[in-house]
């Protein structure tokens, strides 16, 4: 039985997803609709009880979570480098995953669901303005990261091989632009994400999430 | 030049504080007086830009964010066996250290420092009130976790050695009584967590920096 990626279009299941694509490895892409939250009905809670995507089920057991998921998926195809091999270049690409897991996306979060913060629904434009500022300064620490990669003569942003933090770089970026974020305000940075989003594999995943690489509009 | 290792007492640098006290290697603790703010000064920021702890310098370089600096004290000990080798059960114990550190502690954050999320003053304490609540049902799905492990038979969260999951088990618990929420409402992870303060290298850890486990008063 194939690898199931269970993906919500342009959701941070884009990380996993683009890089089971450019395994060249057969697996089975399952849509979660989330515009209609299926990601929290009884059959996908069955399968994930926090109702969120990316899940990937190998055989039996499923695994949640950005950074337990791309693990697994280096140990599973060593050969794509997703991954450094080297304890502290490896380190040195956790470091930016986990900051962009544990930071730089639940900034997002009270921009897209900040009922999951507050109930009071007073509250949630002022926690929304709040947080987009806040974002648009990590997109900039983002770029700062992505110019340190490039200083050093690296073609992606952890290594010489397309991995974990080009394809979250290229959604954090998508994100923003959600909420009035010009990409043109970090160049390098969408320089980046335009350069990874023409690789076969990633062009083929948005194709098939059907989300565009930017939604921004003047004002 | 020995490891260095910046902490703020009780901070979720308590997690490779203990991971490197049980190795026995002699290792520098470096204490950063976060209620003086010292990790917000030009010294500390030298250091971090970020402003966080923990930090693990390891000759020139530094290293941030708990997953990263886990994945290295893991390959620089690996007869601590802090993550397990086989690939499934290391995506298993990633996946809660994953969810902790993006989910639990973000929480917790909305809690301790909520001008981090809003700068006006108002919101602080609905934000407070609700994010408590939250916080409680992630330390009872915590539990849930530290049960399934204790009926596979493991001493631990991860399995027969201590790691990084009981540490920050600990330190989740330990935030949660600064806001007057029970231990004993969890009475299995509160068991686990007091088990786990018992070690010595963990006892150590608390001597030096200084922290009761439990701040519970009833009200």
């Amino acid at each position: 039985m194939p690898l199931q990626l269970y993906f919500g279009p342009g959701a941070c299941s884009f990380v996993p997803h683009t890089l089971l694509e450019s395994t060249g490895a057969a697996y089975e892409p399952v849509l979660v609709k989330l515009h209609k939250q299926e990601n929290l009905g009884e059959a996908f809670k069955a399968i994930n009880p926090r109702g969120q995507v990316p899940v990937l089920v190998d055989g039996g057991t499923t695994i949640t979570q950005i950074v337990a998921i791309v693990s697994y998926l280096h140990d599973l195809f060593p050969e794509q480098h997703f991954l450094p091999s080297e304890p502290l270049a490896k380190a040195r690409v956790l470091e930016t995953l986990g900051w962009m897991n544990s930071t730089v996306h639940p900034t997002f979060g009270h921009m897209l669901l900040p009922h999951k913060f507050t109930d009071d629904a007073a509250l949630h434009e002022p926690l929304r303005r709040f947080n987009t500022a806040q974002y648009r300064e990590l997109l900039a620490e983002l770029q700062g990261i992505q110019q340190q990669a490039a200083a050093r003569g690296d073609a992606f942003m952890g290594g010489a091989h397309f991995g974990p933090l080009d394809a979250y770089t290229l959604t954090l970026l998508r994100w923003g632009t959600m909420f009035g974020i010009d990409p043109a305000d970090t160049p390098t940075l969408w320089a980046h994400v335009q350069k990874v989003a023409q690789l076969p594999a990633v062009a083929r995943v948005l194709e098939r999430e059907r989300v565009p690489l930017s939604l921004y509009k003047p004002a």
